[in-house]
């Protein structure tokens, strides 16, 4: 599923004997390798297709090349398009690349028509058309591997609405929160990704083709009939811009790098969640790997991957980002280097979106360890404080120091809060009655954080059902 | 103008002698000394006063607090903003961080009510709000910056609409285009990055106000008013994700990683077409050095400082990035990294904008040597092989060879193209009649790209008037 | 202690009402702002007195300036260097850099002698010059640092020697190791890099002094003698490359990032390690803040900021690579950045080194907590399967199927593999004696591991040693 | 040559169709995709045999495992070496790893004793071994990469030690330097590379075998003869660090990412120097790619892939470093994310140094070209000054104001300094003599240079006879 062999069907390729051949290759096949492209962009075959029929329609709607001319060239563009998706197609390092491996191809097939296709269009615009569709595809991709995510983490959230947990600040216990909640916050930011692949991907949409060389063409093209073909919005207005321009893989990867991020996030506190110590969930073991001898020892694999992919992604960014450092316009070969980054940051991110998902759906929360937890530490004492402020009227300096003595107190005990007497409560301060026992213990806490966006079971289930409408909408619209 | 130290008047602090010094400082200085955060959040002093007033008006509205406190609250802010502006303010590194310098001051100001401003809020959802109001700031000064520059690039694309240069590939001459045409790629460049600023603008602009330390709050505050008030869209949906969100700040440096990566290219263009070699602008004496012996000597230096401005960006985001990598919900002391580094890249960003603007707006395009330039290496010779295509009916293989023999013998004669004779071209095919000539020469080469968004003075001058349009728009705001 | 404002005394810098202001800069201001460099290449100022004295001396000593003008160029130079550790020295913008307020100052006190430092020399060679020496100090500042640091952990090491803790792998109990052990791992990782900052210190220590701007001189100088006079080792042997090389700050970044790597691992695991889940260490209250109401609660802020140090310093790795990239020879204005990348760097790792070092002096180890641990999820089952390996002569796939087999049993029972009875054990396999019991228990297993460079006591105390030996040797040095 | 698909022989695999399928894909596929490595670390296949066979040696010697089934092991992993290398072995993806694959294999081979080989270690120390040693033969490989290239620089340098061309600042001609002059800086640099893989190799050659899992073992292992076995120093000292390190994948990482920084310089150089403006060089058609109708045209295709390699390094030095941001000990899954980035980078940084050495032996540098810009621009005006201080004896400030109105003497009248008659020289200052002559002019000016490591001719002579003793060296050993 990566660009990367992960099929390991070729021979290898660096075994030691083979250090001297390395150097002894001569300049044609040094060139070789470092010039030719058709080992990665092949890829983008699907694309580069699409893109040539419809130029060629365009260029028989305008008179530009005949009827007859345009047919044939569809006609053999299908047939090379169901070569290479049935794996039949010689793909040839001589001819570089992509498109000269099409267009050579459409040559044997159909003949003097093939070279009319390159009328009015050079590789320059072909190659910014070809990637931009791809990674427009991605965007799309991202979008749908989103959607799937927030759903298993709305799954997730439901299903905790009102178990409590430990709410961390510093991974030290700070105050009650639900599960719920906490899955939410993770929903949060995957819709912000998913908003950010939506800008980018309406930002990108806009036609390169017809730019030609750089500066555009005497022939009375039609661009914006080639970008409506294509699905664009209206073709891009600067035809030097057009073929220098990758922005649109720069916000992709970027976008990218965010979303992995998350990743990381939730990936880290899967992992430090599934160790004895803390034992708040329990992962499957599908998404996990085990020890034949030691049986509860569950190796969290998938969720130490993910954590880690950000690296990798971050790693491309910084790649595309470097190559474009300082470019002058328009094409220059530095921008071959685009691809590869791209390809691999793409299919990290979809292989990493659908292994969180699964995981994510495939997630046992330990609802006895969370609560037990979410007690500990005295984390209600905050609660304490603020009802003294707000129910007996006391400066929040003095409600910190009463809560301080009666946490003292309860520690002194070896009981939590809720577990001293009125009594030994008003011992703190004479204004406490029995209604302090309202918002002590971890489900009152977390019941009275009622504040929009709080911790609240009604709250938590609020946002679910706002997110529940847009998720229809996405069903709806599949 | 940016947050390291430019203004010279501070004791320097790395002479040798302190060497020893710095490893004596013992364990309390250390953790000062890595732990305060006063020296640099101190920039956030105004929209942390912004925020605590907002806050403070809804407490009252909501009669959490009075009105009497909210109002001497509202005046103990404004007091110390004006301190702070007269630079009289007397920051406190014991203090830590600006929330606690302003309280504290706020405090000796107006006594008792002062402690009644941290009601239902905490240090975690104060420094989300101030920072996210501080980065947003810098979303519309990018986007100031940016209006400016693409204003001074539509002059220069404006005077030159019909100057034909060598449109380069590789830095190799390949076809003509305009000095306008060339201007304007980079007018779209920066019209995306507008328009990214606009978008992450949209996407942060909701309020983190009213998360408290994590989980929301049991007073009965309102979320949608204090949001309002600060110029939100709406509260954050998500108390956990409120306090542990810097997604906009990264989208705020990919963007504005992106932008300087379009600076490094415009810059390193002015540097290489600043050489005796080409010749093609001089640059203002404002944005160059020169040499007391060497009078044309220049040295662009603004333009290389420019050129380098990517590596600091790239580097914040890098950092940020890596800082975020893996960080368990909700707040960890990690994120105070993120400020110096938002803080450097933007002055940066806006530092870099303006000197581009000035620099352009000064820059002198050298006419003669551009079009001297544009000429040359047959830098039309693919205008004759279209015009074949397109006239003559030529297949596009036969275009080539007979324009390539035309290209020999012009150059066996020690001329350009336009420059034989018709019965000379006639040698290269019979069907070259008189009207070739309207397409060789620069002129006609450039004149005869009518294409959408091809480098035609036509089209040029249609770009320019249809961003006219909005940079008109900008200045109605405005 | 860093390069960025820490001491929060200048007027702060960006508040709204300053936006105006910002683009209503004229040119100059805008390009003072961009190229001026004396608000942080001060620092250099030791560095820059330093070898303008020694080539003072040195053009005496050629006779290319008279002994009177260099002995007043020194005494000159001696003031200036009073005066700026004073802080009396009248720094200005106007002079740009710190060469130039040197110079300026020098000419001040002296005349015209001063305008012969400059003879052989050029600003170029000069800067090279400066901040070589000030990177090679950094190098033996972090070689400082780390021996420290080391000394600190080999103190951690020798008092938990043979406490017995978990060995994680995937944060999952692998197998019982020692606390010394677990210590002596980052003294190791410690030690690497201090040998790295050796090894680059070695590397960059050769003279640029003397190459001027780009060509070397005419004047007859003695490059030899100013090199040693300096502590290099020998003058560099192209004057092209010496006044363009940056690899000296960039292996100094390279190296500040992996041992920055390595404090963000250690810092992680003692956030981990610190959470009310693990409580396997107490940081000091030095190291870490509490919280008023919440006795228990003590957040681990300084280990979070060395988690977060990574960032920093692998962001500025990333500009400056991103700033040297295609840089045509010989000095360009670009490489102005360098500098304030490597000076918070250096700051940053410097100050990281102190607190890691305070903070592994002061923390405490929970003896208890880390052996109750060690035992727990049958981390000695592999004991056992290597026990029948071993002595029982059973092949490997076997004894794993016996050990879970008997781990099984103990499951059921409720106990541990120790507390198994013989009788019990021979079910697993008659050939089980009662030496099995020899290996099972957490300091059994440990106490076998005496493969070189195991976890057995007594291979830590070796290792150890042999440490203690080498800090023996530096405090000899020192 | 690279890790990533060079050959189009397999299936493409993201056409559009394929988007379904990929999340159609259940957990188990999803989780082979993202677990399994043996797509990549199948090119340690011959380090993980000759790990194996050390081991197999040694645990014989130690009287561990039988003489018989030693033998047993050391043939079937011959014979599984020779089965990889021939093509025919059958890697499975459900067997996850190389390590995997090749145990799997001699299982079939030699049977029971294979399971032997599996005693006293793991594929902890097994992997972090394979990759060791990769990581090492890199080293090697970079060495003799480097060897050559500093070959091929020398060999440019000493064809053109007296050719004069410009020396650039700002890429302004500053003065007058030669063209072996401009190579040797190249050559210096690249020896630092070599020293700096030189130290890489020498600190990481320690041996991880016998650290087993994390604790080290129980068996008897002499680590050091496996150590010795496998050409490595020692054996590293603490098994925790020996499989939790990957210092030698980001130093060797960090190395190539400044050579890579290199080799973008000197790319860029290039570049430049091939665009019709400056024809300093002209590139050899097999590292440049034509045009079939503009003869001149020669795109420097090679060049500028050079120079976008240090992106792809850099990305993936950024990568590992951001991965292992704090990880805790020992081994997390996460590690595994290293092979694929040092692949590439290593497969880059070869193929980079390979095509560097052809392109810099193919190239031609016009002499004639280089000497006109020489001299323009009135470049040895500081030439003069110098000589007016050194023999007449003139203030530095009063030398510079007499060159520059010489120059301009000079530039009214149309000529070089060189041009004007001493009588006009001496309207300049009348201590001027017919021996001012001597330093003026380009061959006067290099010529003069005679500081160490000056442009001199002579100078650059003696360095490149100090470096081919050095090579000849290499030689010998070769």
């Amino acid at each position: 599923m990566t660009d990367r062999p992960k099929t390991p069907d070729s021979v290898p390729q660096t075994a030691n004997a083979m250090w001297g051949g390395r150097f002894a290759a001569g300049p044609d096949a040094i060139m070789t390798a470092i010039n030719a492209s058709i080992g990665f962009d092949r890829r983008l075959y699907a694309q580069d297709i699409r893109g040539s029929r419809a130029h060629a329609a365009m260029l028989a709607a305008q008179g530009i090349i005949s009827t007859n001319d345009a047919e044939a060239i569809r006609e053999g563009l299908l047939t090379v398009l169901s070569e290479i998706e049935a794996g039949n197609f010689p793909f040839s390092e001589a001819l570089e690349d992509i498109h000269m491996n099409v267009e050579s191809r459409l040559k044997d097939l159909i003949g003097a028509p093939a070279g009319r296709l390159h009328t009015a269009r050079s590789r320059n615009d072909q190659v910014a058309t070809d990637f931009r569709l791809w990674v427009r595809d991605q965007c799309d991709a991202a979008i749908t591997g989103l959607q799937a995510l927030i759903t298993a983490a709305l799954a997730q959230g439901e299903r905790g609405a009102d178990w409590v947990m430990p709410g961390f600040t510093h991974l030290q216990t700070a105050q009650p929160v639900t599960w719920g909640h906490h899955m939410m916050a993770y929903v949060e930011m995957f819709g912000r990704d998913l908003s950010r692949f939506q800008d980018a991907r309406a930002r990108m949409n806009e036609s390169p083709l017809g730019a030609a060389a750089l500066a555009g063409t005497g022939f009375a093209i039609d661009r914006h009939a080639t970008a409506q073909a294509l699905g664009f919005d209206r073709p891009m207005a600067n035809s030097l811009d057009a073929v220098s321009d990758r922005d649109f893989a720069l916000e992709f990867l970027s976008a990218s790098a965010i979303c992995a991020m998350h990743l990381s996030r939730l990936a880290e506190e899967l992992v430090i969640w599934s160790s004895a110590q803390f034992r708040f969930v329990t992962m499957s073991d599908k998404w996990s790997t085990g020890s034949s001898i030691m049986p509860q020892k569950r190796n969290p694999d998938a969720a130490e991957l993910l954590r880690a992919k950000i690296g990798r992604i971050l790693g491309a960014t910084v790649a595309l980002f470097t190559v474009m450092k300082g470019l002058p316009l328009a094409y220059s070969k530095d921008m071959q280097e685009d691809k590869e980054q791209v390809f691999d940051a793409a299919d990290t991110l979809m292989l990493a979106l659908a292994a969180m998902t699964g995981m994510l759906s495939d997630l046992t929360a330990n609802r006895e360890k969370l609560e037990a937890a979410a007690g500990a530490g005295f984390s209600t004492a905050t609660d304490l404080a603020d009802w003294l402020v707000r129910e007996a009227g006391l400066p929040f300096r003095e409600a910190h120091h009463v809560t301080g003595a009666l946490v003292a107190l309860a520690e002194k005990k070896g009981c939590d809060l809720p577990d001293l007497t009125l009594t030994e409560m008003q011992t703190g301060h004479p204004a406490i009655d029995q209604s302090v026992y309202s918002v002590l213990g971890v489900h009152n806490s977390v019941a009275s954080r009622q504040s929009y966006g709080g911790t609240a079971p009604d709250q938590v289930r609020a946002q679910i059902a706002g997110w529940r409408e847009r998720t229809a909408k996405w069903h709806e619209k599949g």
